[in-house]
Parts: C-alpha cells; sequence; structure tokens
C-alpha cells in the first residue's frame, strides 16, 4: 500500500497540444497487461532528458543520448516494460536501435528522431519482434488524452499509476504541464529516475531545455532513494511543444522561465515523491531535511547516508524512536572534521539530540508519538554553515524483503 | 541461525601468558546476563588499537584514543554491553573517565592504563554505579583460561560466541594467539570491528604494534560489512603480552614478524568472517572477489556496492539468480570511466557475463545451484589492470528486518 500517494485526478492530466500517447498490451513479459507505450510529437517540440549515471546503463539509454545528441527532432518515444535491456552488451544496442528504426520506418522518420525505453528485468534479451508487432495498434490508439493510461503503460512493480499535472500562466496565457513517473525499487536517481516524462505547451527554446532537465531533475528525481540502488534505466524525457500563444522562453532566468520552471519543478516533485510514497513494502514517507552545512553537498552526504542506513529504515517501520542510529549514520556519512558536539537533532517538532547528546527535555513518547505517524521529517543541523538540502526516502518493511525475494518468479 | 559458523573448540582458545579475564553479571542492562567484562594485562604488556572512523565516535572510543596516547603502560581494560554510551555528549565521556578511574583505584593504577569499552544501544546513559558495583566480583573472577567465558560476556544481538585460536613456531618457541568479537548488526567496520581483542604470548616491540594492528584490522574485519552501518564503537585491540622465550619482534617483515603476522591475521579472519556468519537474519556466506581494477581501491568501492545493494542481497536471499542486480552495482559503484564492455561475472564456477552482457551459454539453472547454496562466491572481472581485493558479506532477510525492528523492545 502505497504511503499517502494521491491517485491521478483526471482533470488535472492536461491534454499536451502536440504530444499524442497510445498504450497497448504487447505481451512483452506477461499476458494481459499493457506494457508498450508511444509518445509521439509534432514537428517543432523542444526535448531534453537527463539519464542514469550507473556506468552500467542499459542500451536504450545509451541510445538515447546518441539520438538526443544527433541534433535531429525528437519525434517519437517507444517505452516498454518486462525488459530493461540492461547488461545485454552488443546485441542489447543493436536490439535498442531496430526498434528505433522500425518505428522510424512506420512514421516516416530517421532512427535518430526516436527515443527508447525500457525497464524491467535485467540481462535478459529483449523481444524485440513482439514490441514490433505492438507498435501498429500503439500508433493507432494515440490521443492526447492518454496520460493516465501511460502512466499505467509504464508500471512495473509499482502499485498504482502516478501521474500530475499543473497549469500556469505565462504573458496571460495558460500553459499546462503533465508528467508521468514510475519506479518503486531500485530507486535512487543519479540524475533521473525510471522513469520520467513531462510535458508542457509552453514554448521554450531549444538552447534552455537542457538547463532545464537539470533543474527539474535536481529539485525532485536527484532527491528521492528507496534503496541506494541506482538503477541502469534511470531516465527523465522533459517536452515542450511549443504549441501556446506566448514568446519562446529563451531564459529560465526570466520571470516567464521562472514560472514555468517554478510550475514544472511542483510537478516533477510530486512525480519523484509519488515513487517514494509507492517504494516497495514502504509504510513511511520520511523528508531527510539537513541544514547548517558549509555546503548543500555535504548536507545531501548526511540525508542519503540516512536515507540508506538499514538500521534507521527498519527503526521507522518499526516506529521505534532508537534514534541513535539517525546520529551513528550522520557520523559515518563521510564528513571529515564534523564535529558531533555541535549537532542537532530534531523529529517533527521535537529536539532529540542537542550539542551531539540526547536532550535533557527529550522524552521517549514524544520520539514514539511522531514515529508513528505516516509521514515524518527528520531534521539534522549540523552547525557547520548556512547551506541546506533535503532528501525523501522511506522505510524497510519485510514487505520490501518479500518483493525483492519474489520480483522474478 | 549463524551461516556455518564454527563453535568456539576450547582446546583451541589457548590461555595467554600475562592476561586474565574475569566476566560477571551486573545487570547493566538485563537480568542475567553477563555483561561485564574485565582483562587484566600484567606489567610489560605491548598494545595497540585501531576505533571506529564514524565521527560520532562513542564516548569509551574517545577515552581509548587518549590513553593509548597518553604513553603510560595499558594494564586493564572494561567491557559492558546492554548501553554504547555513544551520542550521549560530554555526560557519557565523564562516565566513561569515571569507569577508568574506578577500576584504576581498584587496582592501584592510573586511569590512563584503563581502556574503556562499551556496546549496545546508543543515546542512552551509561548506569556507570552498575558497572562500578560489578568489577569487585569481576576482578575476583579473573583467569588466564576465561576466553570463552569472555567472549560470551560481550555478545549482544550476536546469537553464538566468536573465539578463535591459533599456535605457531617463533625461533623454536611456541607461542600462541587467541582473539574473540562480537557483532551482528551495525557491521561495515572502518577501521575495526565492534568489538575485537586479540592477544597472544609473543613478544612484539610496543614500535610495531600499531602497524601490526592495522595490518590484522585490514586483512579482516576492514574486509566485512552485514547492513553497511559503521558502528560508533567500533574498536579492535591487539595485544602481546611478552612473555615467550624468543627475542622481541623489532619488525614486522622480519621471518618472524611474517610468521606471526600470519597466524595472527588467519585468526583475524575467522574472527571477521564470524560476524558475518552471524549476520542478523543472516542465510547465506558470500565472498564478493572483485578483481582486474586499476587500484585496490576501486575494486573494494565495487566490492562494498554489491554487498551494500539491497536488491542484491534479496536476490541472495530467496536463491534467485536475478544477476543483471550485481551488474547494476558494480555500474555504480562510482568508478567514472568504468567500460561495461570488459567486464566479466562468475558466480563460484559459473561464467555469467561476458564483455558485459549474458555469456551465450550461461543457463538459469546453473545460476541456480550456486545461489543456492550457503557459501557463494561472487568474483566480478573489470578488465582494467591487475589489482584485486575480497569483501565477505551476507543476504539480507526477513529476519534481519525482525531484528531490527524489535531490538530495542
Amino acid at each position: 500500500m502505497p504511503v499517502n500517494l494521491p491517485a491521478p485526478n483526471p482533470s488535472e492530466l492536461y491534454p499536451i497540444a502536440g504530444v499524442r500517447i497510445g498504450v497497448v498490451q504487447a505481451g512483452i513479459r506477461k499476458a494481459q497487461r499493457k506494457d508498450l507505450t508511444v509518445v509521439l510529437l509534432d514537428a517543432g517540440a523542444s526535448v531534453s532528458g537527463v539519464f542514469t549515471q550507473n556506468r552500467f546503463c542499459a542500451a536504450p539509454v545509451q541510445v538515447c543520448r546518441d539520438h538526443l545528441n544527433s541534433g535531429q527532432d525528437i519525434r517519437a518515444m517507444v517505452i516498454n516494460t518486462g525488459n530493461a535491456n540492461a547488461g545485454t552488451g552488443q546485441d542489447g544496442l543493436a536490439r535498442a536501435r531496430r526498434t528505433c528504426s522500425s518505428l522510424a520506418d512506420m512514421l516516416k522518420l530517421e532512427p535518430q528522431q526516436v527515443l527508447p525505453f525500457s525497464t524491467g528485468v535485467i540481462m535478459e534479451t529483449l523481444p524485440v519482434e513482439r514490441i514490433e508487432a505492438g507498435l501498429p495498434a500503439a500508433l493507432a490508439n494515440a490521443q492526447e488524452d492518454h496520460w493516465l493510461e501511460a502512466a499505467q503503460g509504464i508500471m512495473t512493480t509499482d502499485t498504482a499509476p502516478k501521474a500530475f499535472g499543473a497549469q500556469v500562466q505565462i504573458d496571460g496565457v495558460t500553459v499546462s504541464v503533465t508528467g508521468i513517473s514510475k519506479g518503486a525499487g531500485m530507486i535512487r536517481p543519479n540524475m533521473a529516475t525510471m522513469l520520467g516524462f513531462m510535458a508542457t505547451d509552453a514554448c521554450v527554446s531549444q538552447s534552455v531545455m537542457h538547463e532545464l532537465a537539470l533543474v527539474l531533475a535536481e529539485g525532485s528525481f536527484n532527491r528521492v532513494t528507496v534503496d541506494g540502488d541506482t538503477s541502469t534505466n534511470d531516465s527523465f524525457v522533459v517536452i515542450a511543444s511549443n504549441k501556446a500563444a506566448h514568446a519562446t522562453i529563451e531564459s529560465l532566468d526570466s520571470p516567464q522561465g521562472r514560472a514555468l520552471t517554478a510550475a514544472m519543478l511542483g510537478v516533477a516533485r510530486q512525480l519523484a515523491q509519488a515513487i517514494v510514497r509507492d517504494g516497495e513494502g514502504a509504510t513511511k514517507f520520511i523528508t531527510l531535511q539537513v541544514e547548517g552545512g558549509k555546503t548543500s553537498e555535504e548536507c545531501r552526504l548526511v540525508a542519503y547516508s540516512i536515507a540508506h542506513s538499514p538500521l534507521v529504515k527498519t527503526a521507522f517501520f518499526a516506529s521505534d524512536p532508537n534514534l541513535g542510529r539517525i546520529l551513528a549514520a550522520v557520523g559515518y556519512a563521510g564528513i571529515a572534521d564534523l564535529d558531533q558536539s555541535l549537532i542537532d537533532l530534531y523529529l517533527d517538532d521535537v529536539h532529540v539530540a542537542v550539542q551531539g547528546g540526547r536532550h535533557p527535555a527529550y522524552r521517549e513518547e514524544d520520539g514514539q508519538r511522531v514515529m508513528k505517524q505516516s509521514e515524518i521529517t527528520v531534521r539534522v543541523c549540523l552547525g557547520r554553515g548556512q547551506a541546506q538540502d533535503t532528501v525523501w526516502t522511506c522505510d524497510l518493511s519485510h514487505e520490501y524483503v518479500s518483493i525483492n525475494a519474489d520480483y522474478r518468479s
């Protein structure tokens, strides 16, 4: 059961002019499952993507990078579940390229105008024939109002679809933003998550698209973790279809750029947090807020150290305020000159530790009260400077072990 | 149930001349439990220790460092379970110092000649009065043949005592080595483990003792991990009582130094591996051997990345050869210029992946066969150079979650 994950609200999943989506069952791994999605873009869209930093990146990630770098207009994307096409060597690359060629042929495009995405089991051969066989039906299904279907079509161990939207005024024109994401395990995005797609009808110059994708990823997907396992397939793609009737945004640092970025970041954060809320076996949604660092990097280091500690995560699962485990994780985060006597720890409004030791007024029952909540904020003050950063994560439960001990069987 | 953990063999737990041990029940946290151990050293012993790199190191670790640096002869150690005296601020330091003063008074020593050790729950006040009340009985109990009792007396979540011994000839004289360790969770030693003690009656110059302690820790405790959580209290102490009738070893690089180091390293490895075999919830003992790196540091980085991946650990628990998860962990280990097309993966004798992709001859049933064993070797060949390193770990089971969700209650 996801932790307070809002169900997609169809009235907020705004169709994006110039972006059509088709979803079908192609039988890639299991029958009776929507597992193949195509996204068709009108000519003239601005597109950028950020991808996993895992050196074992999947074949489709390598092909995406190549095609985005080719300088050609991106006109289509094809997404399959059931197989990650990762750890598949040269043969995997050839199969990812063939997927693009086949779709390009049907659409009379160049293969470089197609981006491929795969998610599922690693180190198994991609059944490219089944994808090819499913493509005509997917194309026939393509509509601008199929965002919810797409959110369903990209799910793997997800228990619920993840889709959010927003609208914002740019120069008096209402522009829409809609995004979807998937993921529940192997989640510690390092550039992006596996998988996130956002589109807007706003007009954004291709020259600032990559900066926009980075800003969105950094403020959302790159701040969540479930199990610390950076996926081989993380991909986050941002599309501006450039259909809205306002002047093209040439700088994110303009009033229009800031308004659009804020609206898109809001949606991106919801999408990223949705992955944690649906984290494998999650029963708690935990916000780790680290303040008083010399740099935001060291704040992030501390936040991830806490977020990845199995001892901290199991204590959250048990609602056990065994909070010394948090201090231990702060201590081994990797800040060489950390002074423990400057550290404060809060659990929501409860002041747990002061100057590196138990707060004299701290009572176990206060910690217990917060630990029992389904949403918890841990605040660590390092006492070293003014920087801060935030990471979102979940607990580690029996269900996590069950899911991952059974995933393939 | 520990994984193939040998029970202590009393006939191999050699008494070490000049080292007496007393163990009693002091009621520190729970009744009816041996929880207080004293180790008394005759004058003239060489002693060194290595301690946790956790910046939130416990009060007794800080006091140990101070006392070892004071240059005075170490004559006694006092070890309590039930309370880690970590995350306890200035008050915790005062209580650790008072433990030393009290024991020193009873033995007519200086406080600096006493080393304190604590293990148990973090961020709770050390009941120093109960320790003081227990010390006289512990001193009365002190005998050279109490190593097994000591191994029992330092256990916390351990399910079995961990003690090993060895004998080796130095210049025709038989010298003995005996060691004990404890630990099952919060195990990713970074200098040493929580806790390890080894003693020999060999004659070793104090000038090489620290080098000896480092060599032993690096080859044993610093190569095991259960959950990646570096403890606040890791301490590993090496004692040479200098009672054996051979010339004092002045260099580890002499024939005598090499013979003693090899014998002690054998015992240290058994002690370190015993902690993994008794790892919380462990059902498999896994050796991660990474070869072909440019440096042993990068091999270690890859080995720990695999060892800490919850997805890999749960796959081992399930005996599921979902081996792409291992490739993913190799990929995010942090080697920036890693070339996936050079990587080979073996599971014991089974060649799973070649050049970054599935080996054409690999069959699922071969992987399955190895995964079902209780002892598994994972071998990763990076294809970048000649360096190698090895790390030992265990799987992640439902039992791990149960133990850590219930530990304090």
